[in-house]
């Protein structure tokens, strides 16, 4: 194991506030967290195959579940790559910005919301293409509107995007919705603010994409569509993903 | 209109603490309620046809989509039918002690954190079933144990059932899940804990289908099959809401 | 309903090869034809207001069931919309070609097979993330190439389409997700072979949607990402659909 | 390897007439089969350890992909069991007289139907709930009685119960869905013909339970409950895979 580039620590337990957590997920975040450094910082390059599984656990001095449960994440959340029968590969860079601007817990948290979100956001897309009144629909569209006057002055602030969210399940007619994702963008709100900048594509190529999207969802939920709500809604929340993740360049 | 058992009372905008709902959100609950009361008390008994919605427009004192989303709640609740080209008809009653201990809102929102469980609980057994380690699946089965031990003294607490269901969020190798069934929960609380007296089903009779259920899913979780996890919480969930609102009684 | 320039014509049921219909499927399929025909020859242009179901029914001579399950189809594939209390408009036009090239039964059924693909096709790319060997990986990726080059050359044809969408099929590990795709397939063959020239969209632009679309596909069962596969998938589907019925102009 | 009781034999490709499969998954079924039957015979008892998959490689002259494929479908199948870090389990075992009625290749078959009919019938019966008319309800109210009469005077035939599920997708709006149902029944009909006989539940306990999983997916159709409708579909159906292979014996 000698030649291989990850560096070992042996984990301490961390502190995760306003967050339960098992024993085993705290550990799995930490080494998730450690070899999500290295990957950002460039000292495991992209193609550099991961040590074994038995292997991590003797670097780190944590058990098999641990070890599997941090790889399961990386993999999840497209940054390593396991090939059958021969190992786990790092598939994809974080921008490179993300290191100094954000904790690996952080990252780590903000792609899980983002697994909620997929469920919760799309359910609610199609509610509101079922039963939004007109004055809901107008409020997606102004909150549309607003998202794409700053972007289009080279802004692009969560406040707005996170807005035309919350019309969308405001208009859900069930509050829950609404609740729910306030709940999970205050988790992650401070993430949100520094993620912006964060991502490898260009901001203007991001905006116009993201307002793609968002003009999908739009459109859908006038049409009252709901399986194009509920579909397009959660193409916009795994793209989101694909991008802070940035896992393909040759696009 | 004069042979209609409907009592007409014009609404007021009440107060909904805790929830911020547009103002057709809060009427539309407002007739929701008033008549989901006259359906529990029997004043409109089974099988009779609502008023057209135009009637209720003038008899309530509010416009045609804040009836539109009441008559599309109860609708969606299984308290009333429509029949094409014919009108709305009451299809089932909710457990007759439901108007001495629970006030319509609650119900109302009570049936509405049943649709939202729907989706998260759903993904959140699916994932469970993917990631639980052994001491999360050991939990689950210690939660099933202690409801199985309740249910069959007699008791059926909501804690017991509702340590089934967090077991299970926590076991998703993704701590959201457990945080928004929480604040789902704590929004409801109040109601659940009346509302296990409320189903029309016997207690004896609902416990060991409750039990059955709940077998279901953690046998799937423990199998380690996705799918099956999935549909087994999700098919709970909708016999849960069916036991609350008792539409069928010829089974 | 002097005004309307919906032109009637007294229903006569049709034949419908190798497709078992109920009555009320032809004879609202039929009425269906109709009035998308009159769509798509401008007869009724866009925001121009039907005529009330049951003035429909008097026209075309049909059951009240009948009109309304054409109209319910024409508003799920986007070519009208209800507007709640006032009516229904006719929202999109399908590109002008379509009435001297396909039968408003084929393009019914068309819509009808998209339909289904969005289910079996969405299904078929999770199984083939979660489970494709390198082989089947290769297969994919080298129908992608196949049909990248043609689009480069200025060519799109149904057959290399298709053989992209079969190659996820045969990797999901179940066959029988290619066979009904087969199934599917030689259904609305003969309409795929025109729909092609049909779309508003020009060859060109339209081309690199699709292929945008089929990299993102692929990408998620090459990263083993089961959520994603399927999402993109249904994405690339609803939007087929749209490009078909093109309802949007303002992009 | 000495002291395991699974019995090798070189694996030669198959004949496996009507579905066109990779090599792959031809030499994959072969080892389940092997694997399959032995379990079924007895040979392979409750709680043994399955040979490690490099063991099995050798045991039966194939390639790891085959090996994965074989135990993943086992698995899934809820046959065998992955502990972490441990092994390969025998979970359940299937019916006894499965080994003289059917052909392992024939069960591999028929998981494999049940698999695209968890979502081709889930959505089926969400669209019937949404579209049926009168007169398909009363068809699958008809179909349902049937079932009932001969499920009640001890029978319970194929027929009966395909009728039952092809009255739902015929009540879809969408005649494809009852076209690859048939497709899929077609495939299987052999095999389900003897599977009725081959379930370890006792004839008279499996019959009340598919009746009433059937009363609660036709009450959720008659109420026009899109959700409840795809869920208890879904539900009835991983049952009916759960009946087959008898995972749970303390229920």
């Amino acid at each position: 194991m000698a030649d291989l580039p990850l560096r070992k620590t042996r984990l301490a337990e961390p502190e995760t506030p306003g967050l339960i957590l098992t024993r085993r997920q705290r550990m799995g975040d930490q080494l998730y967290g450690q070899i999500l450094e290295q990957i950002v910082s460039g000292r495991l390059p992209e193609g550099t195959r991961l040590p074994a599984e038995v292997d991590l656990c003797k670097m780190f001095g944590v058990s098999r579940p641990v070890v599997r449960q941090a790889l399961q994440r990386l993999r999840a959340d497209g940054l390593v790559h396991a090939r059958q029968g021969s190992g786990t590969y790092v598939m994809a860079r974080p921008a490179e910005r993300l290191a100094s601007f954000a904790q690996p817990q952080q990252v780590a948290e903000y792609l899980r919301s983002i697994e909620v979100r997929l469920v919760l956001e799309g359910s609610a897309a199609r509610h509101a293409a079922e039963r939004r009144s007109q004055t809901e629909l107008t409020a997606i569209e102004a909150a549309h509107e607003r998202f794409r006057l700053e972007a289009e002055r080279g802004l692009m602030t969560p406040d707005a995007d996170m807005a035309f969210h919350r019309a969308i399940a405001e208009a859900s007619g069930n509050s829950f919705y609404a609740s729910l994702l306030e709940h999970l963008h205050e988790a992650v709100t401070g993430f949100m603010n520094v993620s912006l900048h964060l991502t490898r594509t260009s901001p203007r190529e991001r905006a116009s994409q993201v307002l793609r999207e968002h003009a999908l969802i739009l459109e859908a939920i006038k049409l009252q569509d709901p399986d194009s709500a509920q579909v397009t809604m959660q193409f916009h929340i795994t793209q989101a993903r694909r991008r802070m993740v940035d896992r393909s360049r040759d696009e």
